[in-house]
């Protein structure tokens, strides 16, 4: 199994709902430095798992679409409680939705699956790994 | 598959038993820098993996029984060869009996899997996978 | 001359004013993974900078007067564009108040200086020194 | 499972061959960044996964064949599209000869599988993964 | 005094000429993982030491002036010897000169300093460190 | 000024004497990963601040010396608290030494200071800085 890693980063604010995040209910930030790891059975034509250019084009346009925001006021997450996993598996699905859609290139329609994990500090990190 | 991981460190003397380990037969020692990942296949009713401020709890509570120690005088690891893998599995394996102790809250009872990974320098690492 | 330095992280909401913040005016939020340096000519009785355990107790606490907060609602920074650069400096003045208060140490009277760097992703720092 | 990950690097010119590779099919150099790791389900007698020391001279012996080298005038290369995860390939591949070979020690035989993975910079990286 | 450090990265192939350098005599290459800090005693009237996004991108500018050559082959470079060294006062003082030339803004003229670090691996760097 | 920097570790034992140190009265231990920087106004003839070669040879020579022991054991440290600013300086010294007994080249007799750091975790270091 081949894969391969590209890294970019967001910085946002957002505050959690439930007792469970204690002073992380109040509106608060992270920088999340993300790595998506793209994985393959076997190497295409080129040699390669994905375009490293494309898969980082493809990372930074999903990272952007959440970047220098307050996450609790937009509505495209609304009802959803922003914790690290749940958007690391958010930029997962619209990471995949960008490859089924083509965006990487035809080639990349091969790939098995997907990892994106978010480095929320240099002592704590989240991850989600789908198929593709 | 969602994974969360929390590091935390310490700092140990010991010997290791056996031609093998040429120099390091000597007492001498190690600064492990500590990652585990705990890994389950659906969030809970917060959106976690697990509370990550439990999660950090548990692990540094397992790390300080070892911590600022001479591990050849350790009663609890008489009989034991404190390699690093070694070290990687008795880790992990406390943490699973913390969290089937309900240490990390009811919610972790869901937990998957354990990973845990001790950095002994920037060039070697040693690590261990297991269920919960 | 010697040097000790000891890290800790904070995850703070805020927004900054001006044209040249593009993006950035907008709330949004960072964690920032903080280094203090604390350097001195020559080491104490004990062949110490400072004791390194109060030493990461003192940024600790600096630090978590911020941490998990929305720095645009801080009465204490009302007036300051919490930028990066603005927020070492604030941290080492905060610091350097501890130390000349005692709360390192007697010995750590004798420190000659103070470097405060804020990590604020994987490709960018800022950092502010000062004597003490 | 247990793992056990040594690290080197290499410094090698090359070119690549395709419209994919836009500016990269020009001469220019990268420094791979090399993380090996050793997976086996159980210890040997000395409770390790393979002795160290010798995985990391298998890993630099390895490097060493491809270090210092412009790829693109290696015969034993010749017709390979060099890319990273290629090169991973051919690094995990003469590791894995080299543990047939014995030259891990007779207790390696026991060897499961092993992950190559090769940092290309601070943002991108390529990995591949085989049985033993 | 303050700092702000940016981070960027060249891929690129050269050699290098003298005995001193053994096998780096020959055509190799390297990934160079540059930090650029941006230093000024007194922060300007936004509470910075430069944009960093202007920052960021002359940067990007002087490193895209080099990434993927062969630099033995750069008419801009001949006679050079590309040491790290050499390498490293080449970016600061092309920085220099587009701090200079207004590039990174008016406020910049303010700039007292220019530390420049390539980063050839995991194990070495070189820096260079001018006054502006 | 110009530096370079090269890297190396070392595992060792020790105590450390005196109320301040805790629960490190205790034997136990450490992996310092050391960073050592050589400086210089000018480059000399070759373009670099040494040959990075021999600078990589030194620190690991000057690491040999103390690598797998227990120090409180070591004969030439009698008497003194290896702190880590302690042993930061004894390497620093020891390097001084080889620097002037001509083992990094007579280039190297042109360096005009050093600096070592001491990595001991992923959170703490020390470094000192000395003329040559």
């Amino acid at each position: 199994m081949f894969g391969v890693t590209v890294r970019d980063h967001m910085m946002i604010a957002h505050s959690l709902r439930g007792e469970t995040f204690g002073p992380a209910q109040a509106l608060h930030g992270a920088t999340y430095v993300i790595d998506a790891t793209f994985r393959r059975a076997e190497l295409d034509a080129d040699g390669i798992v994905v375009d490293i250019g494309r898969a980082a084009e493809a990372l930074h346009a999903v990272v952007s679409e959440l970047n220098y925001r307050n996450l609790d006021d937009e509505p495209a997450l609304a009802g959803l409680n922003t914790t690290t996993e749940v958007l690391a598996r958010l930029i997962a699905d619209r990471l995949a939705e960008r490859v089924h859609a083509g965006a990487l290139g035809d080639g990349a329609r091969g790939l098995d699956g997907l990892v994106v994990t978010l480095n929320e500090s240099h002592v704590a990190s989240a991850s989600y790994e789908r198929a593709l």
